[in-house]
């Protein structure tokens, strides 16, 4: 009989920072029963993934081996980590672990997805234990940017692993459970940490973390300082700032309104599982069109600068009867992430056209992070003081960074990156086998594959533009009438001043006339020449290749 | 008669950072003789300008002036003062002057259009005077990122206008001219400054500027302190960089290696009009191959993630016969501009996977930005002491935030965007015009306007993919076979998991085969149920909403 193993294998989240899921598994090799930490989504962006809905995990491999999946546990409710379950959930069918909160709003999902919502379990935090075959799952209160994320301690006969979630050590956090390095120190205590699975996010932010407490006072000048109308974006799903947001307008006399459906669904989700409590009464966009504008504060979502969100709505205009004008504050409490720029910025330039003052994080006062710093990482390396530190949730390069402080620290570790499975059962990891660890788009309403083929079309047709070319031959292979060309996504007329679509059809028509009847006959050569000579003609005239489809129509007899 | 009046208009760059174009004029209301200074070019991006390949001011408005225009002024040789020039001279075929440097890249770019060079005059700097109609224009040599930069002195009978250009106050920037107090000092004794246009990038950094200087013993360090290959990139203009690096890398006993064209180019055009003298000896990508990696150093292109420099093939792999490998470093000395972050992040995790070593400009140690920042703006606006102040080279906040601290000081000041025409004759600026000023795109070889709808065809193509329809109609307006269907961008298959392109020639050919005459014999109303249809189908199967082309053919008798 093969020996038990202690496997890791991360399918998303180890190689960017979203689409969290970490596979563990104990047992005889290949026959490791399984539990999955976090099922998350990623966002698309124009340049890689242009037209795509959600990019997930691609989670073939599990899938293939649903049978030995016990369990999934989600550590926190944020999209990155909770936001593929209830897309696949249908493909396991398996039982789902979360703490309240999480769960509320995984409820949410399921109900939207015709999922039965009792497939969430509630799970209370240590001491409680959670058995799912040969794992004895643990959830720690950690402080993060949402209510009730938690780290993992996840035991086998192999030994203990911490799977630390997102986490920041705050000892303060308004809303949640504070850093309490006794907690810690009793994990390791008890017994011994083989492996700390941990967050890399913040490893190049070299400073220790701030509090959330800190923002409070710096939140309650500023709103106060203002005359007019006050508007305010942060992350819809933290609730300790909007709790700190409403409070300062509270304090300054002000009427709050939440303008964003995933911020109401956050604060009353958070209200219903008990994580937040006094929050104040908030009205309605339409009541709050009756508020005088100084007396005013909304609370928005949008501060990534999301198109349909309501800081870009508001940017653009009107919104729920609401708009922004001079004299007003718009209030960034947020940070943006590497890649949101352009859209955050042209929400800035839009607002400074209507004379609106943008206040943002560049001083550092309205806005703290709800990562660990490199700092705090290393405070947590050393108080759980494990045998090795895996870097999770991160890029290539903040993994390796982790992994070499960790091990300038003296201590075992390794990059391991999505599609690695490694085995945890010796004194260090050990790569045991490479797992085609891909994305999955979620593109309207369907699954398509990162490589089927359609976004790089995609992505052709938006760089190079689009001709359309169709043909009708007859039944003796000849071109009735000319060739008929749609040009899509080109410039209208060409060098010489010539309409383009014009010029393709005179020159493809005598192309064509001219053309042998071993091309004519032949799809796929006919196909190919067509292709090739409105290339070349595009390229004389516009200097661009553009994708080309061809359509030949063959008139059969009768 | 009317009297003379004073007027500035920006066509360019007041409302973005890039495509600088401003005009000033001269003489009776619409009889102004006009100066253009500078004509640059901005850059696309996937998000809003998907393969276009540069942002052009829309010059319509001096294009149909060009019997006023006097000259074309460029203050400094960035593509975004510099860019266009070549692309729009042949329409204004009028004088261009430059000091020398920038003259030469400008001839570089007119041989290369097959423009006369001699259509270029090398200027030298105050107190020589170009005089261009009513207009006594002198360079005043500041410092920037590129050599020769310089502001303006524009004078009149209405009074002295100083245009900064791009500069910064650097002490000591190595290469070019430092800053003077006392040369801004004596421009506006010798006459008081009317108006101040200037540069606004820096507005939001609140320190003092560096000096260029200040880089050199950390870059000495850092690159003494390696051992494998060290590869640099910064900006290809910034020749203080290079000669900073390319010294270091000397110091350090390394053999240096510049990799990118336009790099080699700007060493060679400041080696040519002599601002740069004593450039270390370098060698060709071939003899670098022979080079032990611990005694090269590479000074290379793309510091902002373009896929095509120098910097994104090493990060792919081989270049030139050069790669990277486990123990390299790679330095950006360089900041990152904002919208280019994913570019520049996914090189360094491609780099972070080849185990090199990244460093960049977090620490503040390695790069210093070449535009004033707020306390150095202050400054110059004390030392000119203008009677006013407009700001330019900013985006709408960096141009809002400008006048802000100009009028907090108790100056004039105002937000002058693009297209704005101000007179400046009187006491305060007065807007008395407002101009279409556009952007005009380079798409491959011709140029299109920004609201032609021919990127706004290719984003909608890119998000929602494109579905081709062709019809055959007979004589008695009925399908002949069935409707033919090609799919590009969207998923195979929809959610019934049947291919979508079949679902649609049958549906389609369902629908037409029970459609009226009345809608079969039109072809704008067949279009428009086909595209219905198509629209209906495919929001049914994958949930997307696709662009629809429709080709009709109809056989027609004889």
């Amino acid at each position: 009989m093969k020996a038990n193993r202690l496997i890791y294998l991360p399918l998303g989240g180890a190689g960017e920072i979203g689409m969290n899921a970490y596979v563990y598994g104990y047992g005889p090799e290949d026959k490791e029963r399984l539990i999955l930490v976090d099922l998350g989504v990623a966002f698309p962006d124009m340049d890689t993934t242009p037209g795509v809905d959600l990019i997930m995990p691609d989670i073939s491999w599990l899938e293939a081996r649903k049978d030995r999946l016990e369990a999934i546990f989600i550590t926190h409710a944020h999209e990155d980590h909770i936001g593929a379950v209830a897309h696949f959930w249908s493909r396991f069918k398996c039982p789902v672990y979360a703490r309240r909160f999480t769960a509320t709003i995984g409820k949410l999902k399921f109900d939207e997805h015709g999922h039965p919502k009792d497939a969430i379990t509630v799970v209370e935090p240590r001491p409680d234990v959670v058995k799912a075959g040969p794992f004895d799952v643990q959830f720690v209160p950690v402080a993060h940017s949402v209510p009730e994320s938690s780290a993992l301690i996840i035991d086998t006969e192999a030994g203990r692993i911490v799977h630390s979630g997102d986490f920041k050590l705050d000892e303060d956090p308004l809303v949640g459970e504070a850093w309490q390095p006794d907690v810690f120190k009793a994990i390791a205590q008890e017994r011994p940490v083989k492996a700390l699975m941990c967050d890399s996010t913040n490893v190049f932010s070299l400073h220790a973390g701030r509090s959330e407490a800190t923002l409070r006072d710096p939140l309650r000048e500023l709103i106060s300082a203002q005359r007019g109308m006050v508007v305010a974006t942060t992350f819809a799903s933290n609730v300790a700032r909007l709790k700190t947001l409403a409070e300062a307008a509270q304090a300054a006399g002000r009427t709050i309104c939440l303008l964003g459906r995933a911020m109401r669904r956050m604060v009353s989700a958070a209200e219903a599982s008990g994580v937040l409590t006094g929050f104040p009464r908030t009205v309605s966009p339409e009541e709050a069109q009756d508020v005088p504008r100084g007396d005013l504060m909304l609370i928005v979502t949008g501060s990534q600068g999301e198109r349909r969100a309501a800081s870009a709505q508001l940017s653009r205009g009107k919104y729920l009867g609401l708009s922004m004008k001079e004299g007003d504050t718009f209030l960034f409490s947020s940070k943006t992430i590497p890649g949101n720029e352009r859209g955050v910025i042209s929400i800035m330039n839009a607002f400074s056209e209507m004379g609106v003052n943008i206040v943002d994080d560049s001083g550092g006062l309205y806005h703290v992070s709800g990562h660990a710093n490199r700092p705090d990482l290393e405070t947590v390396h050393r108080v759980l003081d494990p045998e090795m530190v895996i870097p999770m949730h991160g890029e290539h390069r903040h993994l390796r960074e982790h992994a070499r402080i960790a091990m300038a620290a003296g201590r075992v570790s390794d990059v391991v990156t999505n599609g690695m499975m490694i085995d945890l059962t010796g004194k260090k990891p050990d790569v045991v086998e490479y797992i085609e660890a891909g994305r999955t788009y979620l593109d309207g309403s369907v699954m398509i594959g990162a490589r089927d083929g359609v976004v790089r079309d995609r992505i052709r047709m938006v760089l190079n533009g689009h001709v359309m070319v169709t043909l009708l031959l007859d039944e003796s292979d000849s071109l009735l009438g000319d060739a008929w060309v749609e040009v899509k996504g080109l410039a209208e007329k060409g060098r010489t001043g010539a309409v383009l679509g014009e010029t393709l059809e005179a020159d493809l028509t005598e192309y064509l006339d001219g053309a042998g009847k071993k091309v004519l006959k032949d799809d796929s050569k006919l196909d190919e020449a067509v292709r090739r000579v409105v290339r070349q003609i595009c390229m004389e005239e516009i200097g661009k290749k553009p994708e080309v489809t061809v359509v030949v129509s063959r008139l059969t007899e009768g």
